[in-house]
């Protein structure tokens, strides 16, 4: 093992973290090399910087200008061509914990990791799943769960996928995923939260999200050690007034001794810049010093500089900006809230279908999507929409169907509903 | 194993490409989810598309108005804010190809899979390191080499480095490599050779290029299996008439069937857009088809989904437009002027320090570096010189100072290596 990641892992010994990291994890350190021989000399070389491994004129970056010319005079060069720090740009991770906190009020005076930056909230799982799983290992996964997980977790790390149904009786399904801990053997319990979730568009209710943190800390108190990764990929599309508004990351800050909590997030749909690939990964575990949270920064840090060595750097100078504008929020909410009307007539327009043979919405109260459940093949009704109609919808194990109201207009969504109706009366009848 | 990799690993039946892969290289696959329903959607979906993952509006992107003011009018929403496709915008894969076989005649006539976008050349690596190389196995990386391969080939892929002197008698060591591959057991040998070299700013002559190839080639003919990963990162930057200007890559393509070569290269140094995360991976073995070359493909595009899902869009859109502007190979060859005068001067230079007892120079006729082998140990050296002269140098592994001319301005140069030789005579005389 590297000297500097045994330095780290002393730094965490202790930790829940330390137990808890893979063996990739506990290799993971941050070389000194080039990247940290550089840091020193942007301190200290006035004189002369040959340390740079990019092309600079005068202190600036050369570019090609007819590239530099796709850039408002907004951006400097050095805005937008040198490469970014390996955690990504301080002032970013900076804003992005403070509107976190806004966001969540539970985290106010709790201390967390500063937010590392990502390439994407897929980035920040495939991370966290290096540092923290093993081959042969288990992670709980509830049965409506974004698909990628699949590649991140089962081919990737080599790890097994236990599931549990997500809903019972049209409710979160908190029991199921209680029996689900119990049954996993060994101390360790690692899982993936996602809500809003991606397919169902579910949120808990606030009483569920209190019963949730509640048997979560319980399984905690009872010596369970628990590795809870929170996908807050649609974190701030809420639409309905009684649903849990923070993430479970907040919830679960400093909730007890026996809880490593990792929150992914992105800029990708809470800034409405999917492209972009911003995303980034918080750490929190009760009793946690600076000192062990910087070794965790560290790790990771580590562990991006060997998969991408750093995040685009224009995608994070122009979110900055954005996010630095002082009509920024009041945008950012135009935009929640032209997906809110079309979440409202999705709903009025579904209720007229109640009870209907063939398909049966789930709950969803958030985010971007609405799923059915189908009376038969559902990959054969969207088969026979796309065919038939020309709509296209999205088939889940053969069993679901996944309407984006995200990317549906307002005057689209009636005729949108009639149509997928139609075709599974045409399908399953 | 999924059934899709299976698919895929039949149409690579009997190829080298197939039996190098890592068992991850094995398990991957591209799955036919909510990505190719939605591909498909976009085909037929003529009504509605229901399907995508972003938020539209009359079939723009939504975006925070304050995040889109930071692009010029050429750009439009849908250029910089949806999600880009899995393998990187296809224009831009398409010109990145047909510019490579520009720069590389002898490619002219040989077909080689397209290139496939990553998030920079260190992602590249991380991706062949991922589906080629598996815990335990060894590759060969030559004594001079950027530090970063520890954290992919060591610390992520568990993989064996195997050494051998770059330079022997001030030349490229082709014996010390051809021993070394001898060296290796088993039919498998893997290797990675970086030109224009990091640390040292070497490219192969002619001569050498062509007897390295000839070498490499007599390997196959003996019947070993050669992975050549060629990091192509500082291509381009060539600085003396009768070295090798080409990739290779390119002189390796189509040359043997137990050969298979790996292309790494980006647009970072290329076009001078270090912080943009814009790599490309592409691959060629004799003899294998469009078909094979597709599902390699594939197969890169699941290891990219579930790493990063995708790669950033603004800037493969950006640099795209610059790609395709009219002045754009005049503009990049005035940069790397630019960089050949700071070349030639260093070179100057340098010749009056000839026969130093403190600092030997290694060759050096390309990139942004050169290195001085020292007398004594490097560190302490770069830690004088920092702090006594305010001067940031490149220390690596206490034997070598490494000094950037690309990120040094011409005037400075005389002077930055004067400072250099007084601090050595300090520190080691």
């Amino acid at each position: 093992m590297n000297p500097l990641a045994k330095e780290l892992n002393d730094i965490l010994a202790g930790t829940l973290a330390e137990e808890l990291l893979s063996d990739y994890g506990k290799r993971m350190y941050f070389p000194k090399g080039i990247i940290s021989q550089s840091a020193e000399a942007k301190q200290k070389a006035h004189k002369y910087n040959a340390t740079i491994g990019i092309a600079t004129e005068h202190g600036n970056a050369m570019c090609i200008p007819s590239v530099f010319a796709e850039f408002t005079g907004d951006l400097s060069k050095n805005d937008v061509f040198p490469y970014s720090p390996t955690a990504g740009e301080l002032p970013l991770r900076k804003i992005w914990l403070q509107e976190m906190v806004k966001k969540n009020p539970s985290m106010a005076g709790k201390t967390t990791s500063l937010p590392v930056v990502t390439g994407g909230l897929t980035h920040a799982i495939s991370l966290a799943a290096s540092l923290f799983l093993d081959k042969g290992e288990s992670i709980i996964v509830p049965d409506m769960y974004w698909g990628n997980y699949n590649l991140v977790f089962t081919e990737q790390r080599e790890a097994e996928q236990v599931s549990f149904p997500l809903f019972a009786d049209g409710k979160l399904n908190i029991t199921g995923l209680s029996e689900t801990i119990d049954a996993i053997e060994g101390p360790h319990v690692a899982m993936i939260l996602n809500f809003p979730n991606n397919p169902t568009g579910y949120t808990p209710t606030n009483d569920e999200a209190a019963r949730l943190v509640s048997m979560l800390v319980s399984k905690a108190q009872q010596g369970r050690k628990l590795l809870i990764f929170t996908d807050d990929a649609y974190f701030g599309l809420f639409f309905e007034k009684d649903i849990c508004r923070e993430s479970l990351f907040s919830l679960l800050c400093d909730a007890h001794e026996n809880i490593f909590a990792i929150k992914g997030d992105a800029a990708t749909k809470e800034e409405m810049v999917w492209g972009f690939r911003v995303g980034f990964i918080t750490y929190n575990s009760k009793g946690m010093t600076e000192a062990q949270y910087e070794a965790m920064v560290k790790k990771t840090m580590g562990a991006i500089r060997g998969n991408v060595s750093s995040c685009s750097k224009p995608a994070q100078s122009i979110l900055l900006k954005g996010m630095q504008s002082a009509t920024y929020h009041k945008e950012k909410e135009a935009g929640i809230a032209v997906i809110g009307e079309r979440y409202r007539l999705m709903k009025q327009v579904l209720a007229k279908y109640a009870g209907n043979a063939y398909l049966t919405p789930l709950p969803f109260n958030s985010g971007y999507f609405m799923s059915f459940v189908c009376a038969g093949d559902a990959e054969k009704l969207r088969l026979h929409l796309l065919d038939t109609y020309e709509v296209g919808t999205i088939s889940i194990k053969n069993a679901y169907l996944r309407l984006a109201f995200s990317s549906t207009d307002l005057e689209e969504i009636e005729d949108l509903v009639r149509i997928v109706y139609q075709g599974a009366k045409e399908v399953f009848a």
